[in-house]
């Protein structure tokens, strides 16, 4: 019997060991999507309690205590405090089987030092040791970043930002410390379902581009202004929500006549709604693909179910889920559309619905043209997904259905400071699977061989897939 | 290697065993879902032989015999007598590998002390020692329940029952015997695609509850009489087969016209018709809420599929499957609007395609607001899942997007007296599950939290959340 | 730790090492779905280089060669030379997790006695050492069937084929040589949405069968000619590529009046083109049922995704994926239709989603009628399902739904000589699985009874079930 996360957690044999102290380990990070403020970053901020760096906003955590029976006033009624601290006290230890059960002690351990288990019985004294440590040195935004070997970091970025933070940070820059860059994440360009909403955000983008927008070619352009200046502070990549499966683009006619509808407010019917945006995105693709960027899609999400609680504390508060729709048939038709033209990006696809991998690992499959290595990418599993089980079920079908060795790896998609462990996690997941086929004699005891693929997964697939800006070594 | 079936089946660790033996296995048992009938029940009504007990309405095993290649006369062609025992017998040892395997020699040992493996050899030494016991006393339909520790159980019931027997047990019920409850089961009243049977079944509805029903307020009335009634005998749930998916409840003006058209005999157009089962199913759930029961949708199955064998035996007989159309959207929004009003009832969600979990828990997810722990659940591994896999399947995935130490586990489903050792596999299925982690390091040692959360999960949780009457201990 | 594909290869445990070794691995095989040219099984053709051998036709390898970077000048751009085997040597490394990687180093093992593991740096003598084997005797195609023990082999042919090869390979074939039967797979006469190419088609099978086709009639007409000659030559079954859900099968007159509009070159609306393709594939199920023969459903492929490589290159090139859109309600009304009739043949189920085994499984159930052990099939793992997570999956769930004993078992699939040891394969981890019962408790240790399963999976159950001429031994 293992002890609890102990040194060999979730490392069962000793091929699996090997790979992971001997290769994976030591490896540094490329976290290249998250959603943690440039800002912080750039002065180092301080995270507060670990009540508001646990719970200030991270809905996952929200989610579990909604489900044990904690009242929302302990929960998000108030500016994280010791009450609310608390509350996910007497939650965790019903959390057991739950990712959040090994996140929480992975970061209490990892962080700071704390090896017991939370518990109501245990929180104060932890709630001192941790708070202790976060009122003294090394516990900025950026410290904590460069305490867990974080290479590079790419935020997620809105095309009207000014990236003022982006900007200040680069050139102070120091040696050792983290590359930031931007990513494109042009959502709210392509919402136009909320007309009087998006009407007031093509402003804000066409006052950030220099050139008021009034057509679909206007918004384009005004685009890709924003993308040649996200490129020229190391923006490598454009990430996108697809909230509904993806369509065959719309041709420029149609798309600039669905355009003037919806700007004049008029709700389209859902085949041209979905050839709008198919057409929009596929702009941004088009982009990516002159810039040598990768193009991420976000797929299979439904937000914001349950209207009373999105009316009264807004979006990411938890009240999200996967859904459920076919993908394949439109994803493929919007690929295709794109690899007709020769303009296909490097292009990762994430579905929050595991039972979407195998399907569209096999669509990926025919859109890879030799060109760059692992061309078309399989998500890392993503938010829901993000355990131990899915994570051995998106690197198991990936390794079925395509090559496992050209993966460009982990993210955390984070809004945490605290999240950087499950990098960690994942590795010694990988490794596990790894070592497990070398035990089983399904993988050859070739260590240089293997060693090399863990180290490429974990940090150098990534570093070549992007190549970001300062990072290539 | 383990002998089959020996104590240790299915826990293949220390910590498993522990678990099991330790904790779990002891319970008494709640089986707060099942077809069993109150008349027997209430009668302590001796089985018949094992051909009568085990294939006069089993139709798992008739299924089993089909594929196997036995001819209808031998399955479902008489009374169940030595031959049709002996066709059963002789499709045993070709269910190697399937659930049957398991629960008949379950089955065998525990109700009967038969150790031997069932085949054409076994059948007529078999045949003799389960008809002896049989005919003997003690194994009554409520002796059996009291055998196997069965403290609680409830029936399924149809609103227009008069639920004379659950009246007259509940009367005569002596300590130390189960209690007995109804299940408010209102899908005939729900039923109006079929218009003639919907009007017969309505006019009978209307005599229970003493007042004719010519419209959706009419009916809606006429079910919370019934549902008054039903709670004074210890009802505490309701259910439902959720025969297509779920979508937003008509508005009242507009479920009152569709009503009327429906009564008028017109096919609605289906998104109508999905919207008026919409709202009559809102309308049992906001009884729920008020009384607060529990509101059981048992989604995703398709019904008698084979249309001459259902012409020839009726319903239930084999011929149904799992559903495959996407649920997650239609769900949210039926539950959304439920909970915008404050009354959605503590809800449990079951469907038939495993490839539901994912996605229903994370809908589920959406809907927990603190009032209840574990107030929405997602159903135990529902008929066609019934099996080592597919209860592993469910509980993983619930322990990755959810609390499985909230679940209120395990129920039988079944028509057979003799089905309460799935109990005992559910238990064993758990405990290997919960004792693995403990082996591999992925939960601590902790025998006190895990000994309780497996017991919580066998017995407790479900007996705090639908508190029947009489078993709160 | 096991070496890399030793003997035990996928077996880990002793049960699992005496099911295969003992039972299994000596028994011959039944390939009864390939795509390997009559001719060349006909004439003994040799095979070439291992380059044209390996990579003249295989575009599963090309697929993990495009996604591993390699151009496509050094995958397609030539007749396969060494240079195009030496970026598939570079590629075998990078396919570590890949059932590629498993089946590539088998292929050398078996065929050639070549232990090494593939690289570039091995790739000169493997290159030498294959190809001067290859030059030699007892590498011709049907030498190579009969090195496998391949005892029956059934093909896949079009219709209006004159079976030429078919019928002088029967008149000729010497004892122990590998029976050969075609397949009546008529899909390019159910193709009516090109309609050119369709009635072009028309007019080569109504030469054929020496008949002009000009109405649905007429086509099943010449339909069953060509079946009552293939029945001739041996075969057994009709195969279909089902490219959408299927549907309830169109009545007469409506058949009639979709396929004169058809033929008229009209488009047909979706519902109407459904119900004329599920009517022509009925008529196709009744000749099979009155013929004793088993019908193929090969469902849930979507092909030629990549619209510039498909102009480029055609069809099989590498450009398929698996589709994802719900298949059980039309599936259901599909059988219903030929069950009610009493005319459905016995009939196997195969999806390229493995997301599809559970409801497929289910409904399969409701269609088993006794009258065949088996009689309705879930499919081998196909094509992108067929590695060791899939073939588990399938026969896992096949064994948790219906019953694993009559599992009619392994097929290649394939139009390479080189793929028989994908049987060893599939035995190794069917003994496995069931190997692995017994060392849990899950199954008796009865090696009489599992012998002769995995004996009848392996070989048995398909010679039954199938019942080609020449081989009832």
């Amino acid at each position: 019997m293992s002890a609890f996360m102990d040194r060999d957690f979730l490392l069962r044999d000793e091929s699996s060991r090997r790979l992971y102290h001997g290769y994976a380990e030591a490896m540094p990070i490329i976290d290249y999507h998250c959603h943690l403020p440039p800002a912080a970053i750039a002065s180092d901020a301080p995270l507060g309690t670990i009540a508001e760096a646990w719970l200030g906003g991270d809905h996952y955590k929200w989610r579990a205590m909604r489900a044990n029976g904690v009242a929302e006033a302990d929960i998000t009624g108030r500016k994280p405090d010791y009450a609310t601290f608390l509350a996910w006290a007497r939650t965790v230890p019903k959390l057991v089987g739950n990712p959040l059960y090994h996140w929480a002690h992975l970061e209490l351990r990892r962080y700071f030092g704390v090896d017991e288990l939370l518990s109501e019985r245990s929180a104060p004294a932890i709630w001192e040791a941790c708070n202790a440590q976060l009122a003294g040195p090394g516990f900025g935004a950026r410290s904590l970043l460069m305490k867990m070997k974080v290479r590079a970091i790419a935020t997620t970025d809105d095309p009207a930002d000014d990236l003022a933070w982006h900007r200040s940070y680069a050139a102070g820059r120091k040696p050792g410390e983290p590359v930031m860059v931007p990513t494109f994440r042009p959502d709210k360009a392509l919402a136009f379902e909320d007309s009087a909403k998006w009407k007031a955000y093509l402003e804000r983008l066409g006052a950030a581009a220099g050139s008021a927008i009034s057509s679909c070619r206007g918004l384009v352009e005004a685009l890709e202004k924003r993308h040649e200046a996200f490129h020229a502070l190391g923006c490598r990549s454009s990430d996108h929500a697809v909230l509904a499966p993806l369509a065959r683009p719309a041709g420029a006619a149609a798309a600039e006549a669905s355009f003037a509808a919806a700007l004049a407010g008029k709700a389209l019917p859902r085949p041209e709604a979905e050839a709008l945006k198919a057409a929009l995105l596929a702009e941004v693709g088009r982009m990516d693909a002159r810039r040598g960027w990768a193009m991420q899609l976000h797929m299979g999400s439904l937000r914001d179910l349950n209207s009373a609680q999105f009316a009264s504390l807004g979006p990411d508060t938890g009240y999200d889920a996967s859904d459920d729709l076919p993908l394949a048939r439109g994803l493929a038709s919007f690929l295709d559309a794109l690899q007709a033209e020769g303009r296909l990006p490097k292009t990762i696809l994430y579905s929050l619905n595991p039972g979407d991998y195998d399907s569209l690992l096999t669509v990926m499959g025919a859109f890879q043209d030799g060109s760059v290595p692992g061309k078309i990418q399989l998500g890392s599993a993503w938010w829901f997904c993000d355990h131990i089980e899915g994570m051995t079920r998106q690197l198991t079908s990936l390794a079925n259905l395509g090559l496992l060795s050209r993966f460009v790896g982990m993210l955390t998609d984070s809004r945490s400071f605290l999240s950087f462990p499950r990098h960690e996690y994942f590795r010694r997941i990988l490794c596990g699977l790894v070592g497990g086929w070398v035990e089983g004699g399904e993988a050859p005891a070739d260590f240089e061989l293997l060693g090399s693929m863990v180290q490429d997964i974990s940090y150098r697939n990534a570093r070549d897939y992007f190549a970001l800006p300062g990072i290539m070594d």
